[in-house]
């Protein structure tokens, strides 16, 4: 065991305080470069080794899709360029019919694109975007072991069976959404969780390179609606895809043979099948099984003025809105506001933070599963889009009245709880009176099983 | 450390399974009495000390509402004739208004009542009962430290340090609302779980007999609504009554000392002043903060052919329609009847007993913590008595018809997600579409934030 002085440094005099971040993946990562900018001690600890000299750690989804909120909080730190230089414009949709037919539909106004970026790539960015401040330190291969939420002391195991103490003034769990650090917070009374597994899995295919060209189109997130099966595909900086299947775990394990693979495919994404290759697709399927995707929600954030939750370990959510990352992300802006609004009193800003936040991320959480109801209901590529069509009609014809909430979460800022308010707001207007409103309820209603209900999904 | 042998008898000779019941609180007792009439070998751990040589311990509420649903779980061990005579019956609601009037609303028909039973009490008496089964053993301190749920080893811990192993052919996880046992429950893959607390909490009074005699009317169950503030009172056997005051955390703190709480209680309950006793008050309010109030759900409710939770650690319900134990007791008898069809298979058991039993929980669930939103919007004497009144009414006009959900709920065994289903079908009859729904849904959005609703509760 060593323990670290925290409140002076070598040379006795006293410095800032030490803010310790919990977990260096992506918001972890951000999260250092933030607390760095204004002058703490930032002390990142992370369970795995460095990734920038690992091997690629497999398990978690290879693409996210990095839209105006995330890109706003790289923004801040001055990495927003050399990110977007590396990721794939995303214009439009390209809705695969049952057929084969292939049909465009915009995010938005013209030049407005979401990016397809490379998780691991995005990472390793952050991380030695992080190093580049001198009061930053990385720490790898220190798992959490335990941790005081009165003192700030925390206790951290090393591979080689050490442990090591530190105290911080700030903890900051960006430690994802099976959080250590938020096992403390379930313990204590008046803490708020709720965890909720959704009945599909997902599994990652690859559609490789043609003569070394993009097999399909790269800028477009490609989408195959098939009500209860869905496959979506983004391009990557090497020219493959990666294709997400999505259906039910039920479904995945009736399928235990390479030919039964093939004939799935066959039924319902035939033109995929000479993209990905027959032997490949025989192959990948039993790779892996089914993943389960679980949605987190909890209230309130922080402990006292000595701990505060961000990113998925406050708030997981189900991928069929595109925005966890982008939420995560801006959970470091939105931090960072109220330090400025309250001079970086942390015994002032944990309790607003939570107060802000939870209602934005909770209408999030709710947008993607509600998503994920009406996808599974009944959305097959014509109804995908109808559905789109009418919304940039109205869009269209009533620009300042009319904007579709696809728009208002993916390329603007407005609190995400707004963008719920007003959406609801106009579906009453569009006619749709308490349509919306039940299926939200439905997708808020945790824990308690998910049942069918109506409407479109988004992508 | 000591091992015991769990398929073989002391003579060698193979054993019926052995049942590892976690938790010798209410639950507990009663499940050991179940699978000991089934001939199974029983082992029941508790990590308190024996609560019959113990003085009384405080923190629960010291009583409870048993109803049919308890009452025919204690039939089928052959002990409801017992527990009932140790009960004190309480025919009627006796509403307190502002003013001091006293107004008598029946629970049901003539010849219903519902009985106050003392937790300790009852407690004591079904450890006993479950003792006079040989097959029966109760282990106190023994507190559950670690458990597997592929092979039913478990360890336990003991106050002078040691530890003891056992292993169970099934687990049944009776140890409450913080059930240890849960905890594995949570760190799996696909298992759904939300813990809400509520911005209420409680605290205990008592109002002591004057002259060797109650002081008001026994055979009631007392209630003063009065909005965001209620209060309720039970009668005990030793002429007491146990007085829970419920009101939001926030108001609790505001008052703080012995003057205030009077003029509270003046203000809002003054008719209940000279019952407590203005010294009593005053001491009594400040020996224990205001006590938290949690809603937990979860599914399912196994791990493989292995463990079971029931009771408290499955569902803690808010205590807002009386049905916590009632719920818990009706568990066991829920399991039996299984058990019977599935020929006490575990493998088959365990997985339709979840599927049976998580929507009638989630539907008690639901209601009782429908009842809090709506008490805590609007419920004051003369709301509650006109709502009670307009129930009587219909179920008097059209009997077969109009069956009170109170009525369903606590005098019958109609399963719970039928009950609820069948007052959101009479409620449209009474032309409130969507009234209740709404408020239901609200109360099924869990970890969310509750946020305020219409209509009447029920005590």
């Amino acid at each position: 065991q060593r323990s670290r002085s925290t409140m002076e440094d070598s040379t006795g005099r006293p410095t800032k305080k030490t803010v310790a971040v919990v977990g260096g993946g992506l918001v972890g990562a951000l999260n250092a470069c933030f607390f760095a900018k204004r002058g703490f001690k930032v002390e990142v600890f992370e369970t795995r080794e460095d990734i920038r000299q690992a091997e690629v750690v497999k398990g978690r989804s290879i693409n996210l899709a990095l839209s105006h909120r995330g890109r706003q909080a790289l923004n801040k730190v001055g990495i927003e360029d050399k990110i977007v230089s590396k990721g794939i414009p995303m214009n439009s949709r390209m809705i695969h019919s049952l057929s084969g037919t292939q049909s465009q539909i915009p995010y938005g106004k013209k030049g407005q694109f979401i990016l397809s970026v490379d998780r691991a790539n995005l990472n390793k960015e952050l991380l030695t975007e992080a190093e580049t401040y001198p009061n930053t330190n990385l720490n790898f291969d220190h798992k959490l072991q335990d941790w005081s939420a009165e003192t700030g002391q925390m206790t951290f195991a090393r591979s080689d069976g050490s442990t090591e103490q530190i105290k911080a003034d700030l903890i900051v769990g960006c430690d994802g959404a099976f959080s250590a650090l938020r096992k403390q917070f379930l313990r204590r009374s008046l803490f708020n969780y709720s965890q909720t597994y959704i009945p599909h899995g997902y599994m990652e295919l690859t559609i490789p390179p043609i003569n070394g060209e993009f097999a399909m189109k790269p800028n477009h997130l490609h989408i195959w609606p098939r009500n209860t099966f869905m496959m979506i595909a983004l391009p990557n900086l090497d020219k493959t895809f990666t294709c997400t299947l999505f259906m039910p775990f039920e479904d995945f394990e009736k399928i235990t043979t390479g030919d039964e693979v093939i004939d799935f495919f066959q039924k319902y994404f035939p033109d995929a099948i000479p993209l990905i290759g027959v032997d490949a697709l025989k192959n990948d399927y039993f790779r892996l099984p089914g993943q389960a995707m679980v949605s987190i929600k909890c209230s309130p954030y922080h402990i006292g003025d000595k701990c505060v939750l961000m990113g998925d370990a406050a708030h997981a959510v189900v991928p069929f809105y595109g925005q966890g990352m982008n939420a995560g992300f801006e959970d470091c802006i939105v931090f960072g506001e109220i330090m400025d609004q309250l001079n970086e009193d942390f015994s002032a800003v944990l309790p607003e933070y939570s107060r802000v936040r939870v209602p934005d991320v909770h209408a999030i959480a709710d947008l993607a599963m509600y998503n994920y109801i009406e996808m599974r209901a009944h959305v097959n590529s014509k109804w995908f889009l109808f559905r789109k069509h009418v919304d940039n009609l109205l869009h269209f014809l009533m620009p300042k009245t009319i904007v579709p909430l696809y728009t208002m979460v993916t390329f603007t800022r407005t609190r995400y709880h707004e963008a719920m308010d007003r959406w609801h707001w106009q579906d009453k207007r569009e006619g749709g009176v308490g349509r919306i409103s039940r299926g939200m309820q439905e997708a808020g209603s945790q824990a308690g099983g998910i049942r069918h209900s109506q409407v479109h999904w988004t992508l």
